[in-house]
């Protein structure tokens, strides 16, 4: 599951097997599922560290839906429980008043039996989660929320790509953004390898479909990019060492790596990146890998910031509509680090 | 100690400290220590896996002393106690008749107390362990068998320069030798971060240093170069994600990296090389770094083989003298993996 606590992440002998069960109620307009769209009673609660979250802050970004959902942020290093609100004043959530992620998963079913995820969405009034079914919350945020997206909002799921767009991201689901997961809670020698090959085989294959095309389908940020980008984006800090990916880096691969750039520089993307966290996370909570708790320094971050001439292949980032404003007070990233 | 047999590598709140107290008898010309230099009667038991061992056997190789000094191989994933003869049919060395390099060492000192080390020299009629002093097995393979060093053989340690290749490496054992398995067993972050930081900035020091010259003390190859090479071969392989020295791959700095390849394709030193066995040594033995036990499949290693362009820096890598012949049958390496 997504980013989910459990006290153990590699089973000896096994292959690793999200749990891709979900509280599947939906936010709708028609609020079939007894949730309606409605600005100011929902909180998406994503931590910063966890790349299933992070693609729902870039789309409450790139929408502009800030002002109707606010944002939670437990901090890196949930326990073998629940995320927790270590990084809030008090390590209380200002807005829903607990301290655990778990709570809310528990005011929704006292005896919730799946680990506790994020990205998930909190009923404010009642302290209940939604949701924490996080390929449908993007979703949902670009076609269920469009009452309350900015001016100039891109459209990241347009129709009549939507084919298209299952079709690639399905395939990054399994290879690259679970891939690196396979790889690394590989149980055995075999399952690692396997995992190894087909994510090296996959991103082969996109290093060759991006050299002629900006972005992954049609000419602007769609929600695929948004998907690949987040695994992208802690593949050399994480997955290149930690998740032993080790063919190469992504700095190593010229189209992908100018390509993950190129988003990361687009308003929306890196500024929500956090290292620091993201490193913090994976090194500390899997300890079952990584016992001695020791936080790698490097790779540099400044690399992200270099030219990478992607422009020359046309595109229109947002389409007919804008980036979005810089990220507001409380919501940004530290700088990045040499 | 060199590569020596623990159960233990990290120390957590620690910082590692190598046991530098060896067998520090010397086989020599006049005999003092009771060990007189003499073919065929000492057999050098060293490592593949083990870059103070691959010293030795590159020393070997370079003087020509295969007829003088036997070689035995052990397997690269010793158990707690003893690196052993696994690879050996029977699992027994041919020469020592011995499973186990544990049983050379009792044989001298009944109660050795300290770690079972490769590089070691045994004797072999009396099956008894002389020295497993490595940095001194190196010196007096040149200094006091040139009797039976081959035609042609290279001066690794020229009297003149001496003082300088004594410098340098002192220099390069603590910072890079060492400083590698400094950052990797550091049992706290404080720790860790100081000797990434030695080791880096050491790495910049070689990065300057050798872009005007091709070796680093005078123009041939001595024994610095032999003692920075083996930590060298095994950067991108082990060290920079299993020992977390991750600020950059060796082959992301140019000068070092081509640095690498030239010794690299120089007869005597890529011909020892066993990329599988160093990454299995590291990768399994250390279990309290990596308890999956899980080996990297990356990095390709036939960027090794790559032009380096650094014979336009001129210098003789074998001074007055000639490469030496290929691995003789019995001593090759396995082809390298893409």
């Amino acid at each position: 599951m997504a980013e989910s606590t459990q006290g153990r992440y590699v089973e000896p002998g096994q292959e690793f097997n999200r749990d891709t069960n979900y509280i599947e109620d939906r936010i709708t307009r028609d609020g079939r599922d007894g949730w309606p769209v409605e600005a100011g009673r929902y909180r998406l609660v994503a931590a910063r560290a966890c790349p299933w979250a992070n693609r729902s802050i870039i789309v409450r970004r790139l929408l502009g839906l800030e002002d109707a959902i606010s944002l939670g942020l437990p901090g890196p290093t949930h326990d073998k429980d629940s995320w927790t609100f270590d990084l809030d004043e008090g390590g209380v959530d200002p807005v829903l008043g607990i301290e655990r992620l778990q709570q809310a998963f528990f005011a929704r079913f006292p005896d919730y039996p799946r680990g506790i995820t994020v990205p998930a969405i909190v009923d404010v009034p009642s302290g209940k989660v939604v949701t924490n079914n996080y390929p449908q919350i993007t979703l949902d945020f670009s076609t269920e929320w469009t009452e309350f997206h900015r001016d100039g909002a891109p459209d990241l799921y347009p129709e009549h790509l939507r084919a298209e767009i299952d079709d690639v991201a399905e395939k990054i689901f399994h290879d690259v953004n679970n891939g690196v997961y396979k790889a690394g809670f590989a149980g055995s020698q075999r399952a690692y390898e396997r995992a190894y090959d087909t994510l090296f085989t996959r991103l082969d294959w996109l290093e060759e479909r991006l050299a002629g095309q900006r972005y992954l389908v049609g000419d602007t940020i769609t929600e695929a990019d948004v998907r690949l980008f987040t695994t992208l984006a802690r593949f050399d800090a994480v997955y290149h060492g930690h998740f032993k990916c080790n063919r190469n880096k992504l700095s190593e691969m010229p189209v992908l790596w100018a390509y993950a750039r190129d988003l990361f520089q687009t308003p929306g993307f890196g500024d929500t990146i956090d290292f620091d966290q993201i490193k913090k996370h994976y090194y500390i909570v899997h300890s079952d890998i990584n016992p001695t708790g020791i936080v790698p320094k490097g790779p540099s971050d400044t690399g992200w910031l270099t030219p990478h001439g992607r422009e020359a292949l046309g595109g229109r980032p947002f389409g007919d509509g804008t980036p979005p404003q810089p990220p507001r007070a409380g919501e940004e990233v530290p700088p990045l680090r040499d």
